[in-house]
């Protein structure tokens, strides 16, 4: 294959030229009425038929008694069975009496965690609701629905750079330890969304060693893609909760797992774990909240993984399925535009999304034109607190729904899109204006 | 059998005799070694083998597509499936598009409504956590959880009088339409928990004509025992929904119920139903709040009872299990301490509970000898906000989960324990004091 010559070295013919070149081939794709969204990190059906016999895991014929002698049919167990704590236990590495399972989401036991923090104070602080401000670091770019809690509960959002490491810590430990209107900070440590990068041990020790000026600052340690390695290099993560204990700072994290993207998406099962002092605190909301979580639903997917071993082996499964898109999509990046010197991303060994930085202004007009060719991809924004990415930049990939076939197809798109609005941006700065509109009216 | 001689009726010598006698036979439980929990309305096994092949009416083998297409393994239709939103439908009497369906508990869906009420107020209203004073209606007796929920948040509780036919409506009705800071009522209008009364055709009118002093006052309809019937004679609620409208009022009321009772407690189904509006601003919570329900245990329930009259079919068969124990604990009532004039009663159609009156100042004494013979009954005081029962005459029977014959010998230690009770009291307003205190040691 020819070497791709750098877009921003480009004089303003060869800029004319490759746009000619481009839109053609852009506007065949306008023709072909390709129907895609990429926008949610969505498991495909192939996925979730590894994990279909969930459902016939605990079967009328089955015993429905648990380790303490319970019905799971029957209301009991407010913080899960003992059978689900030791799994998470076990793949936490958290000590089982500091795991409490809870239901389907673990975006709402954060969100229940924030809503407890601003209603009635963490581990009897000031409730936030009382405060005149309460402030959370978001390393940038992160998830969206972190930042949707927030921005319902009216706490302000403070972007921190995450870089290939983790956040920004110098920034973090300056911001936390000097200001007592931060009370927490979002992370999720392990192929993160949606850049996929991991904390280096460095970061981990950094957050652990935090000495921050309130004293119900939490970091909200979202676990969710805990086994999700689709390489053989995979990334290891250090233990915060353990980490944190050698600090002296076990009440310092809550970290929240759930099964969701290791099950079924909406059928799966959540944990929380957290220091003693954390865990009474999260019970006092539990016994008011409900009279329990799903216990058949906790029984069936103990039965179906067994152990962690078992989580482990099927987690294979999904890299069977994921590592193969996840290639499809570092093919094209690589090849279309990172020859070009038009993006910068990082290749995750696993998760969820690929994240990618066009040239500064380009993000929106990338995915307005894949969505005129057919291709929803996480509205640009998105991975920014209040929707504003001030570079214009970010854009989420999530090729885990779409077939391989599909995602070649959305991927060549994604590629003549990026190098379109790459096109005009390039152009414009020399001076030559496209209009920057619809191409497909 | 020989007429039993009202207690109050009974002389100093008369008191005297009785007390020994029913002491002696007390005495011979004391060294029985009874072991019984009565304090909640769990289902019995037996209640709960009559939904076991719920767990299988989803196969790994049936398809997960339902009627919009969507897998239900994966994320999506945040307020359930229009499969189970039309089987709640029918069920409540009330559009498929006023209901959303959720997850395992209606407790948790209370719960939550209260807090988005705390904390962004209700359509729009002023949140209520920056008002000075929220006050909720709390007819009693009445349900632990929800007087547990409005005392977590710090909501003013003011109990009105429930009659048999429903609350005094005409202090709920003055209280509303002339104290803005009153922002509820908490209703079990069908077997209300504890006393097993109905609302009437009269009481539904009042509540659906309310005009209340606070826009934001909403009615908490806990319809948790909507098809509990144990008789032939069914309790006929009035709709509430429907006679809302009639008055112009449909943003009145919130209507809540779930299946815990009717298929698994814990591994059921939950619903809502509201006005546009009010259903409107509770979606605005759930996108933020999750991704979804446990779709999958949706379409099992949809599958397990096909349609509305599946559900009744189903309820026949609690039924049976259920009237035999209603039917024990009426004639104990009725023979022991009924016909000695030392208790009050309603006898309920169906439901989960049997609320008794004693004597004043004999409940936590009832209590106290109840579970020093292995008996444990609901907390005395439990069915009043606070946990303060001012005459402390209230008692809650739950006598589901017990057997038959475990139930025949709670009861008899239970009415042992009343006439005992009422007997000290007796005595000692004749100024014949017996030492209140433990008679086991």
């Amino acid at each position: 294959m020819q070497k791709a010559i750098f877009y921003p070295e480009m004089n303003l013919s060869e800029l004319k030229k490759e746009y000619d070149q481009i839109l053609a081939r852009y506007q065949e794709f306008l023709q072909a009425g390709l129907q895609l969204d990429m926008s949610r990190g969505k498991p495909s059906p192939e996925q979730l038929d590894l994990a279909s016999g969930m459902v016939d895991a605990v079967a009328h014929t089955d015993s429905f008694i648990v380790e303490n002698g319970s019905d799971v049919r029957n209301y009991g167990n407010l913080d899960g069975i003992a059978e689900a704590k030791k799994l998470f236990s076990e793949l936490l590495e958290v000590p089982v009496e500091n795991v409490a399972v809870c239901g389907n989401s673990s975006v709402n036991l954060i969100y229940d965690q924030i809503s407890q923090a601003m209603s009635h104070g963490i581990c009897n602080s000031t409730p936030w609701q009382k405060l005149d401000q309460v402030k959370f670091l978001c390393p940038v770019p992160g998830y969206d629905r972190h930042f949707a809690i927030c921005e319902y509960f009216g706490i302000e959002m403070i972007p921190v750079p995450l870089h290939d490491d983790g956040p920004d810590m110098e920034l973090v430990k300056n911001l936390v330890e000097s200001d007592e209107s931060i009370k927490g900070i979002w992370c999720v440590p392990k192929y993160s969304n949606p850049t996929g990068i991991t904390y280096s041990d460095a970061v981990v020790h950094a957050f652990a060693s935090l000495k921050p000026k309130a004293e119900d600052f939490r970091i909200f340690w979202d676990y969710a893609y805990c086994v999700h390695d689709w390489y053989d290099e995979r990334a290891k993560l250090l233990n915060i909760f353990t980490t944190c204990k050698q600090y002296g700072n076990e009440d310092l994290v809550y970290i929240f797992i759930s099964t969701s993207k290791i099950s079924l998406s909406g059928s799966g099962i959540s944990a929380v774990a957290a220091s003693d002092k954390n865990l009474a605190d999260i019970k006092q909301r539990l016994q008011v909240q409900r009279l329990g979580f799903d216990r058949v639903n906790q029984l069936r997917h103990v039965r179906f993984f067994r152990n962690v071993e078992g989580i482990y082996a099927h987690m294979q499964k999904h890299r069977a399925l994921m590592a193969p898109k996840f290639e499809i999509v570092f093919t094209f990046l690589d090849q279309e535009l990172k020859s070009r010197g038009i993006i910068a991303y990082h290749k995750p060994k696993g998760g969820y999304f690929v994240s990618v930085n066009t040239l500064d202004g380009c993000a929106k007009r990338v995915y307005q034109l894949c969505k005129e060719a057919g291709v929803i991809l996480t509205a640009p924004g998105a991975t920014f607190p209040y929707g504003k990415d001030e570079k214009d930049a970010n854009l989420r990939l999530a090729p885990s729904y779409p077939t391989p076939e599909e995602l070649e197809k959305a991927m060549e798109l994604f590629c003549l899109c990026v190098r379109l609005a790459s096109l005009e941006k390039l152009l414009a700065a020399k001076g030559y204006s496209i209009k920057q509109e619809s191409l497909s009216g």
